[in-house]
């Protein structure tokens, strides 16, 4: 029986009674009656705790007229009461039984809605489930909703983003203070998971480590290759803290890098620079991402930068708002997002440099303060 | 970036190219004419290796008839076909572009199936694309036919289980060797996850630590409660290795027992006992359930056991086929899974004993060999 609880403090119940009500408010704006929200990081952002997802329904059924219902396993229902508080007050608990059929009593809670907003990460197999028992009932997606709410952080938000940044740059200077040749990627990666945790991380994430040409793999899964002279190593980790998740990327090179790298890196750090000095409240995402991109096309690296520049972090790594050509939502103050340009020649190497950035009324505000000059290691 | 594996070494290729057709063809009896399989438990099981759930499409398009196709992220191409070293050579991998639209690549590749199985846990934002765009096809869950295949564990998987128990086992023995007593539950619970990973987990999953009042809430947050003498202490601890789950509970009590506790735990572990003495090959899951609750209602504790008798067990801790009063499902060997009654009452204690097992041809094999007495700790 597993209980894996990612999540941090609580803030104030108050808190959580407000996003509640923003997020009901931000669906009836878009037709939907109903928000059904199982576990995951919208549940968390909205409830103050986090369930794991699993095969018994936890699903907080939130009306836009109406008293909202946390439909819950029974024996998950004291942890639940527990957890939520004073909302409690607010929110009426629904027990099931391990012979009920809870989608029965989120039906009856729905009352003949018909356009219901499903939590996004809402499993396949509820979701196949409601849309037979609620035909004809129109299931749409509820991140727009929930998302408009959730994508702007509050100062208490950005204070948690700015220290799970710190705690990362913090295991960034310690892990290429060390020496990185001799060493293989995956003796690299879990000594990065245990820097993140000494860190002042909750939790250890992620630690890619792509060394030599597998740094031209910008999702290297970490392996047994030992680390070289002569190779470039992209260093891309995070973790949570207090419920927000940090992410950060360095390249580092084992020796003196040859020119023809240390050219390339520059830029990189140019462009990655300029996508940072181009945000400002009202710009487009997408020119966020085309600053950054121009750059590296005009020095003739442009098929070699083949993602996105950035994607939102908050309580997930990645969330909204994405720094990608298709998205022309114009940034917000509190927007909080990664700006992460690379350029990867395959067989050969690669390179990426990566810091949060918080959109405020005075430009982008980045969390990850370390250098981003290419950090030569032994 | 993150990427978070969750995978263990690889069996050889030839198993998952076998498990890709034993699930094709359970597919194929259900009149599915193709699997689309993202991220997941079930991916892993069929690819092996787990990519992490994401925004990103990652679909595995499983045809009955016709070549598998892998549509990944172009920038995870290099990963993919890594990690699925030899079976790329029957799977072509599809790989998209950031302003690509990957759906339209999955529906590609369906060519007008008209009954399409999707991966149980898929995102409900996925669903509703597919559900648009692939009308009017009937979409149905994938998990009777995938899980037809993957609930019958292998040798190799019913090894990888029992390393994962004696890592457990050991966990529980050394924490219950300490003075428990003056600590809180998160301490406690910190602790474990430590001796979970010390006793050769990958990862610590989960440690629930409920003391004293909280014992009697069976999915109880280790919370800031300081263990005290006369407290009954539910453990209830896991993790994985090599990708498969462990899943023990035992209960400690600090100082003596009191006679009416050492009773009610008597009679847990005899129920417990029962159900593990119930398991063969063709007995119906309710039976082990009912054979378990039959000695704690006929000990006047019926409405005090309010959860299921267990789960399977294998790449995730909670996965078919489930012990619980509504599943008739004959056992068969191979089948693995948890038998775990509980007894609470509520605001003064509560016990629970859980093992893994193993329904092999000659009767449940216990996978956890601790003994299931009572625990007297400090």
């Amino acid at each position: 029986m597993p209980i894996i609880s990612t999540a941090g403090s609580r803030f104030a119940d108050t808190v959580y009674a407000d996003r509640l009500l923003r997020a009901t408010a931000e669906a009836a704006t878009r037709s939907i009656a109903a928000l059904l929200v199982t576990p995951s990081a919208d549940y968390e952002y909205l409830l103050g705790y986090r369930p794991p997802a699993m095969e018994r329904l936890t699903c907080l059924v939130l009306p836009v007229d109406g008293v909202p219902a946390l439909v819950v396993p029974r024996l998950e229902e004291p942890l639940a009461r527990h957890a939520i508080g004073a909302l409690a007050d607010g929110i009426e608990i629904v027990p099931w039984e391990e012979t009920d059929d809870p989608f029965q009593l989120v039906k009856g809670r729905l009352r003949g809605t018909l356009r219901v907003g499903l939590q996004d990460q809402m499993w396949s197999r509820f979701v196949l489930r409601l849309r037979a028992l609620l035909d004809p009932a129109e299931l749409v997606d509820a991140s727009p909703a929930i998302g408009a709410v959730r994508r702007i952080k509050q100062p208490d938000e950005i204070d948690r983003l700015r220290a799970a940044a710190s705690a990362a740059d913090e295991a960034m200077l310690a892990i290429t203070a060390e020496r990185l040749s001799g060493r293989s990627e995956e003796e690299v990666s879990r000594r990065i998971n245990e820097l993140l945790l000494t860190a002042g991380h909750d939790t250890a994430q992620f630690a890619i480590v792509a060394s030599g040409p597998n740094s031209a793999s910008p999702h290297h899964s970490p392996g047994e290759r030992v680390i070289q002279a002569g190779d470039a190593v992209v260093l891309d980790i995070g973790g949570t803290r207090d419920a927000y998740c940090s992410d950060t990327t360095r390249t580092a090179f084992v020796g003196e890098p040859p020119a023809d790298f240390a050219a390339m890196y520059e830029v990189l750090r140019m462009a990655q620079a300029a996508a940072c000095a181009a945000i400002a409240p009202g710009i487009p995402a997408r020119e966020i991402d085309r600053a950054a991109r121009q750059i590296i096309e005009e020095a003739g690296y442009g098929d070699a930068f083949m993602h996105r520049t950035g994607h939102g972090i908050g309580l997930e790594t990645h969330e909204e708002p994405y720094i990608v050509e298709s998205n022309d939502e114009p940034l917000v103050a509190g927007h909080a997002f990664s700006i992460e340009p690379g350029i990867y020649i395959a067989d050969q190497w690669g390179a990426r440099i990566e810091d949060i950035v918080v959109c405020t009324d005075a430009g982008g505000e980045r969390l990850n303060t370390n250098s981003t000059e290419l950090i030569v290691v032994e």
